[in-house]
């Protein structure tokens, strides 16, 4: 579709046709859904195996019965497990319980009630004034809630094609030191797909000699071995970068296997200074005794012969990426020489995020939803659910099954269509 | 012993020879613990059969796929076997993770700093003064810790015989508005082995009437079917008699299978109104997208069978009792004529609680600990581990073999004999 070049009549001829097309959906009561991302049903499978792999092997490597109290920072094939998803060393990492959104959620918590240092002077909440957070657009929704939560403001920040805009980053930082923290997913970002720069990881990795000891790069690595490729993007070490700058304590690292096993039933991993991590699991041991251990050796088991991750990521990929090829293949027939729709060609991760005229994005969603074709919400992927422009929208192309998409997508290009015929209409002098 | 009719030579001869028999302990080189409330390897391996109990049953009852994310308040089944387990509607339970502790610290966490009824204006924070809870004692640390961790202040109430003290309760909560909880193991109580009245459970019930909407009654229920007879004792239900007085919404109750199936890997449930569910509901979803489903699914297919859960609790049993007979039976066999010391003899719970006189309970754990013998640290049962009377011992006789508790015993009664014998030296004139 190229809209450029067509006259008022062409236009009204083109709306008529497509609200046509429009209306004969309508009666096929669809119910697709491109909202979440949650892996397919074939994906969860990929794990099943879990079931039954303990054979009576209750003892970790550390010879501590798995079944029993204890171990506030999990089980050590776990931490050697997680330190290689977040190439970091295992005396780093934390090995938590099924959700690394509940870690996040308690590292944000912590800080700004406890301490970063478990000393209540120290506190976010001791600052005099609005604590604040910088938060990269668009973004991941369940981020934004936990400082809503907490009475956090949060300030939009653009995203570019190398990650933050630094420049943006670093300007705010300098000028206001009730900043106390940054949201990233820095790799497959949600929903974006990008991958940080180096350029990038290092200037966030020195964030912290600017905003002092209080301030926390929550780096949520999500998609850490989510590649869509044989041939993977990779991901600056900002565990290096923060050696170099001294400021380990800046950082806090996040990822789990919710997307690699079971989504919910899976581990999740927090990477930190030894500092932080003294700190942490003090806090933590006030809510907890310990994790769910017995799940963990039972993914220390399944991923125990060398290999046998990246082997299992490739199973992921072959199960997702025809699902993203779909998406990305209807888009660009539709759009291919139109200017007025952008979207991303992730090499990893989760989603395709889709930027469209300003003003459309909730117009494409309710149109969508008319005809049963769920989308996340526009606005989602910004703090307060606000985007200023309304015009982006993320889909998730991996839960549902390949004609499901096949329908979801056809029925998404026809929306945009016809909201972008609309708007040129409503713009154009008859 | 009998220490009454004694006379200072015989006082110092038996300080003599315990010393002598204290001193030939040491070179035994003995590594004893007595300190926390653990299940023993035999009883955690009563639920192996969770191992390859899936078998492909993925869906549950309710056809959810519980290997993806999603279901805040976890799966149908397990929200049946909590209800029975604390004697509530279904409806009205949430499904955990592993840690009751850990939902325990969310409703306090959530009423203090995002309000009850999860409106800001209404949280504890926000009230003016110092907020306080009430904790009968002695009672259990970890409860102690969360008010610690969160500033509340903790008010020490009597236990007796049929539970906390309810005339200083009642008045204590008249008095002061800014009480805004308290901490109740109704059955079995940790450390003292108490099951409430039902005088007691219906004063408690009406306990919000007298405090209000932002009060609420932590009734940690850990013990609910932990018996150490074929003829246990009955709880009467506060959630009727909270129905009798309108105050539903003041009591949250909690239970766990941590000491049913896998400690630390089992499943935790919480209990609430239907506002209490709607208001935690929302709060949780800010820091998770669901439990462990998967975990929730192994234990409803363990405990499929009616009865199942009855016929497990026995092998538990049949575990434990003669662990605590041997405690039992070595105390009366040493004090059974003695009125310096007393202790419970529990009929279910992970506990013994021993009195002895004011001043000795930190003497006798480092008389013990001094030889290998680990007791719990003397205050650790009471808010901010301070026991006034510095008079209480809890021992936990599950965890080690039989062989280990008749020797760690035996050494605790000589310890508490030598620190008698000195005690009454000091006091008698020579």
């Amino acid at each position: 579709m190229q809209l450029d070049q067509v006259t008022y009549d062409q236009l009204a001829e083109l709306e008529q046709s497509l609200t046509a097309d429009y209306n004969a959906v309508k009666p096929q009561g669809l119910s697709l859904d491109l909202t979440r991302g949650k892996p397919s049903e074939e994906q969860v499978a990929l794990s099943d195996a879990l079931d039954g792999i303990l054979q009576g092997n209750y003892l970790t490597e550390e010879s501590i019965d798995c079944r029993n109290y204890g171990g506030i920072d999990g089980i050590a094939a776990m931490k050697h497990f997680g330190a290689q998803l977040l190439e970091v060393d295992p005396a780093n990492v934390l090995v938590g319980g099924n959700s690394s959104l509940t870690l996040m959620h308690q590292a944000v918590l912590y800080a700004h009630l406890l301490g970063v240092d478990n000393n209540k002077a120290n506190a976010w909440r001791e600052e005099e004034g609005q604590i604040k957070f910088l938060c990269p657009v668009p973004g991941y929704d369940r981020h934004f809630s936990i400082c809503e939560q907490l009475d956090i403001e949060m300030i939009n920040v653009a995203m570019t094609a190398t990650g933050p805009d630094m420049d943006q980053v670093e300007a705010l930082v300098k000028a206001d030191p009730l900043i106390k923290g940054i949201w990233c997913v820095p790799k497959y970002a949600n929903p974006t797909g990008i991958v940080y720069s180096d350029d990038t990881v290092e200037r966030i990795a020195a964030l912290g000699s600017i905003a002092g000891k209080n301030f926390r790069v929550m780096w949520d690595n999500a998609y850490a071995v989510h590649d869509l490729t044989t041939t993977p993007q990779t991901l600056a070490s900002i565990t290096k970068y923060s050696q170099t700058y001294g400021t380990e304590d800046n950082i806090i690292q996040f990822a789990s296997t919710s997307k690699i096993t079971y989504a919910g039933s899976g581990i999740a991993f927090l990477s930190a200074s030894a500092n932080n991590l003294t700190a942490f699991k003090t806090q933590l041991g006030i809510s907890t005794i310990g994790p769910d251990k017995v799940n963990q050796q039972r993914h220390a088991l399944f991923f125990k012969e060398a290999g046998a991750l990246t082997a299992h990521m490739r199973k992921h990929q072959a199960l997702t990426r025809p699902k993203f090829d779909i998406v990305l293949n209807a888009l660009e027939a539709a759009f291919g020489n139109c200017d007025d729709i952008r979207w991303t060609r992730p090499a990893g991760g989760y989603f395709i995020s889709v930027d469209l005229l300003p003003g459309l994005a909730q117009q494409v969603v309710s149109l969508a939803g008319a005809v049963g074709v769920k989308l996340t919400p526009a606005g989602a992927t910004f703090p307060y659910g606000n985007d200023p422009n309304d015009s982006n929208i993320r889909l998730a192309p991996t839960y549902p099954p390949i004609a499901e998409i096949e329908r979801a997508i056809h029925v998404f290009i026809l929306c945009v269509k016809l909201a972008l015929v609309q708007k040129k209409l409503g713009e154009s002098p008859p």
